[in-house]
């Protein structure tokens, strides 16, 4: 999906508008037979439809063979063509991704806070599930599996609305998944899509306020924005990452090229990768000629700004692709292999150039000084900060949920990794024996 | 404030929006301060505000008096009335509101969970502050002094827009609590108001997303839908409650009289009374009568669907006010001496009606039977469930959170009274030794 097919700020057709509700109130009804499912029966239903998508991957396979042509044809860049591709191997690995899911604890009942009122009531609160969860994404096959995995584990029936580029491939997926529903005794409609409406259904799904309890985007910034601007339905925003690592004069710098490194280059193109360098004045001369020779051997291109580029280029690195950072660049994501690198007068400013600048996903501190980290790690505003750690560690299965539906860098409801319990309310439950208020 | 005050769904003036987003930048900024402020700082702080609005009550009460005269004289009703009078025991009693705020254990600073990666990152999930509140509310002063006490307590700056009505009273206020913010060392633009620029001022507040983090309403269901209907700020919804009182069958009807009664009438026009009584066919006719009756005493009209209408006429009751309910009164919340009367055929008609018509916020079962109370419990998708319990319960000072910023009914973030652990937010930070991903 581009970015387009969502960005819609037109109003929407009523008729589609009427469909998608009654889409997502056949869901909320279903979702309320899957809400009181015990954890054994929803497992079982996530190795069935595990098992289903292997028996029949080759369907999958074919239709996702369609897709891929006409992406192809119409000129697809190669990187979202890789995206794209859902062949048998990768419907495998996301059967395997299935089962994984069927493995993780449960949230739904966990008694989140649990005590006696003065007056004797017994008041638990329970995580319960959320209800009927939206999902916008682009053309990423494996994401309608690892979605529909999650929302049912947690209780949750699914809206979804994938990228156009991947709509045969998507119909075909859901056709299994929502057979294996059927014939485990649920509702198919616990997991359904709009895309026979095509971009209007996303458009639908935004102003389904009341029908549809939390809207999830996934993909490029411009989609993101695109929902979290128009949605009337609550959103919980994620993704874009302008990672920072700031070494600190007290850093470690045999810790810090490995971490840089790691951070900018062991997987370009996602959220954690780190993207922009600050290092304190007092290091610089010393540690600047180091991490661009590393970075340079690793094909990064280095942005930097004024004091760092004189640094850097009086060390004369072979094969060093050196150029002046402007102004934009402190707020670009560059999701490539490119950093920008700067030198900063004190930890002071590192923390406030970050905060300025940062999407308020990840930042890494590389330091030794306690005083300098405990600032650090209370004054950064973002979701994660890591001390002497690779920001690409930022991220649901690392954390250990086992699995992700994408990482929030908002404030409200969940931030940072969502898995299972960032898919769950609670529930207070009083237990009385006739107490009346005073 | 009116309703109307607040709807605005026109565009907002460029010239004020400006001047809120820099009101909110200028708060912002302050909060990182407060937020590196420790408990017994802020708690000082709390405490330097109550004795100032001890000392200068006099100042608040007199501007007060003008507002009245005022309200009076433009024909405000006697209820809205009341909630505008601030006089010196009401601001008393908010001082002590105050003092009591400080008493409260501070969620900044929690460990929510804890624990190490295999690779021996050491992760720990934080409470933190949420940053900026935004709070746009009727007519009512103390709601002033609360919530500016909330916000500091939990390391928040608040912007607030009160009701038209009280805005010499809560400038009065305001005056106060920055003067004491102020002489304490911190920045007094932590509590700011936009009542200078009018209605544009909430206008502008809606608009004001990535200055100002989270918008709550507080006030009359209109009030409400309009924040949330027209907010490109998060917006966390509150209150209205259309509350049912289910008697199952098994009821125990010592314990269902007193319960009703104290629902609907220890005190009316709050969200947590109860509007709707619920009775299963098998009681109703030696229930409804001993129900009617207790409340016509307490000069509750009824309005009662068909068969609750025929069984309560039956039963001859002196002095009775008995309606017949139509298909309005199961959406509508009263918030007066009445209350919608339906028997049911059976639990799960009960239920569906419930999850039909509630507006989410409180319900509770009076039942003695295990698999009812379990069954009405799990299915009963709104914020608090009581069993044998009068739903005047749902109140953040009976949970234990020692005072509310009000009570949501919507799923995310939040659900069922806020105090202060639900105005932070978390971040993870993971304290690593050099730490790379393979």
């Amino acid at each position: 999906m581009t970015n387009q097919d969502n960005d819609q700020t037109g109003r929407v057709d009523a008729q589609v508008f009427s469909g998608v509700c009654m889409m997502a109130d056949a869901a909320a009804r279903a979702q309320r037979a899957l809400e009181q499912a015990n954890t054994e029966a929803k497992n079982e239903l996530l190795l069935a439809i595990a098992d289903a998508l292997d028996a029949r991957a080759d369907d999958i396979a074919a239709a996702n063979a369609q897709d891929m042509q006409e992406a192809f044809e119409s000129g697809m860049d190669e990187g979202k063509l890789d995206r794209l591709r859902f062949d048998v191997d990768r419907v495998a690995a996301s059967a395997q991704g299935v089962r994984h899911v069927a493995t993780l604890p449960d949230p739904v009942g966990q008694v989140v806070r649990g005590y006696n009122l003065p007056n004797g009531l017994r008041l638990n609160q329970v995580r319960v599930p959320i209800g009927v969860i939206g999902m916008i994404y682009e053309a990423r096959p494996n994401v309608t599996v690892d979605v529909a995995s999650l929302c049912l584990k947690s209780g949750n029936a699914a809206i979804l609305r994938g990228g156009h580029a991947a709509e045969r491939t998507n119909a075909a997926t859901l056709r299994i998944i929502r057979d294996a529903i059927a014939s485990h005794g649920f509702d198919q409609t616990l997991v359904n899509t709009v895309d026979d409406y095509g971009r209007q259904g996303a458009t639908a799904m935004m102003e389904a306020r009341g029908h549809i309890d939390v809207l999830i985007p996934r993909g490029g910034a411009g989609l993101i924005q695109a929902v979290v601007r128009n949605s009337k339905v609550p959103v919980i925003e994620t993704g874009a990452g302008n990672v920072h690592i700031y070494v600190d004069r007290s850093g470690d710098l045999n810790k810090a090229i490995p971490i840089i490194l790691n951070a900018k280059t062991q997987r370009v193109g996602v959220c954690n990768a780190a993207e922009k360098l600050l290092v304190h004045r007092d290091v610089a001369e010393a540690f600047l000629p180091l991490a661009a020779q590393a970075l340079a051997e690793a094909n990064v291109v280095l942005r930097a700004d004024e004091r760092a580029y004189g640094i850097i280029d009086a060390a004369n690195i072979d094969g060093i692709d050196l150029e002046q950072a402007d102004e934009q660049d402190w707020d670009t994501e560059y999701l490539a292999l490119k950093m920008g690198v700067k030198v900063v007068d004190s930890l002071d400013e590192a923390i406030g150039h970050i905060n300025m600048h940062s999407t308020g996903h990840t930042e890494s501190i590389i330091a030794e000084d306690y005083s300098a980290i405990e600032r650090f790690t209370r004054l950064v505003d973002s979701a994660v900060v890591m001390v002497n750690a690779s920001t690409r560690f930022t991220d649901g299965g690392v954390f250990g949920f086992g699995a992700e539906l994408g990482i929030s860098t908002q404030k409200m409801h969940a931030r940072g990794p969502m898995g299972l319990q960032e898919m769950t309310t609670t529930k207070w439950i009083g237990y009385g024996t006739g107490q009346v208020r005073q």
